[in-house]
């Protein structure tokens, strides 16, 4: 995503939030989408085989893959030097550090600049956001905050995170994990009620139909309730096994179906094991996944 | 709701989940519901203005209700006489007493079997549900649990209610609040995936149009995730005054197409204040509500 199409993106969300029937439910997104949604498949870098970036860029493109996922410690350089005069966008940066929701003060302002230096790699490479869980389970320790607290804290945070966000040309996301993972944060519907709290174009949200499995007893629901706030999906099958989408035959229709209502505009990315060679499942699972878009009727 | 009409809404429920085409998946409700939805009005029986319980169940049948939503202290006998021969139902016994998630264990117990008694006298006259309340607001006072002990706990005590249910024919209903009046269960989603989790046709959830406007991001996706658990919805209107729906032309059909979508089949319930005499009011909200639900198209 270039710095345009951030800007486009925003004044659509704005538009949506706008377009809104009721003058009481001014925070209601509008009932369905304007713009189709697109099916815009990624990989996480690491999972596709390559001696160089560049090389992995091409693989992508061959598997008819749309963006790249990388990690925090990027080179921006290195990174546009690989992706430039090709198809492929950086999907998302995934930098699950924090913790950010922690008694410690100290602590969450370790957690806060080290976010801001991300943004400001992932704006240069022109990513959709920079991915952040608020605790994973363990974090705090015996001071673990409550959740009213822990709720408030984090929308300070995220409010000083999404106006660096801002300049910096991306956005936080907030990546709802199950109850295994972490202690706070399970479910889409509350994310994006802290994206609508937040009301920061900088801040964000995500799904990953792995945990959403775990904690959404709907993935339609969810993907609805996210609205214009989701901007990054990670892909892996439903299984405890977490491996390739193809691999256990997980069904992401009805998820899908959420998605095209809410006319999703950017990336599904690979987070997953894989049993065999990459190579050869990727493909695989890339047109497994387009047969279930396919099959995804609202 | 009549016995019959109660297990075949349970047998519809498992049907919903066996219903769905991935053995990965079997947690999650189908695409769409089998049996169109109904529009089933009611309303709390001491916003109708009366001199006795038969007097207000004319005048419903007058305006076109349904349903009669009554205090947890009712006598079933007159209850049953006062409903025999009309098309009136209980739509649900209002009963938010507990506090149920607490860490004092009597208070636990009290809340408990307070509730099994309720469910005896709501499944005599063939309620959908009895609604509760996890926790207020200073429920637990300083030693108020962190939420992951919370659900556990609520976990708990909603599996011995839901035996109880099942074999005094009815249920219990969860209901979300808004943050100003619960610390604990803000949000239909969390709801729905706690009943998963109990995994007992005697437990199910609810829905309030006004706390849904402070909490939800979408009404749709918040019925949507309810789905089959949903089993009762308040309506008031959507500002601070709480006022009738008409009132203040609050917008419902969004949360509409998700009832619609998920094929609802049981009550929506006034619970709120009135400007004006409620004998006018009361059928020009009833009218408002019609004209919205025909207007909420998927």
């Amino acid at each position: 995503m270039d710095r345009r199409s951030f800007i486009k993106s925003s004044l659509f969300g704005a538009a949506l939030t706008a377009g809104v029937g009721s003058t009481m439910s001014s925070a209601q997104p509008a009932a369905g989408a304007k713009n189709p949604a697109v099916l815009r498949l990624s990989s996480q870098e690491w999972l596709i085989p390559g001696r160089s970036l560049k090389e992995k860029v091409e693989k992508l493109i061959k598997w008819g893959g749309a963006g790249i996922e990388l990690g925090p410690g990027l080179n921006p350089k290195d990174v546009l030097a690989a992706i430039e005069g090709t198809p492929i966008k950086v999907s998302a940066i995934c930098a699950a550090d924090g913790p950010y929701i922690v008694d410690d003060k100290d602590q969450q302002r370790k957690a806060v600049e080290n976010a801001k230096r991300i943004l400001d790699r992932a704006g240069e490479v022109g990513s959709t956001g920079v991915i952040m869980v608020p605790a994973f389970n363990g974090a705090g320790g015996n001071k673990q905050l409550k959740n009213p607290e822990a709720r408030k804290l984090l929308i300070d945070l995220l409010r000083e995170m999404g106006e660096h966000a801002v300049k910096a040309k991306c956005r936080m996301l907030l990546e709802p994990l199950n109850r295994g993972e972490a202690w706070y944060l399970r479910q889409l519907a509350d994310a994006a009620s802290i994206c609508r709290d937040v009301n920061s174009p900088g801040i964000g949200m995500m799904g990953d139909f792995y945990h959403m499995h775990v904690e959404e007893t709907s993935d339609m629901g969810a993907f609805i309730s996210a609205g214009q706030y989701l901007h990054h999906v990670h892909l892996a099958s439903r299984s405890r096994a977490r491996t390739m989408p193809h691999q256990d035959n997980s069904d992401y229709r009805d998820g899908f179906r959420g998605l095209k209502y809410i006319g999703y505009q950017d990336f599904m990315s690979l987070e997953c094991g894989c049993r065999g060679d990459r190579d050869v499942e990727t493909p695989k699972t890339f047109a497994y996944l387009k047969q279930q878009w396919e099959e995804a009727t609202i």
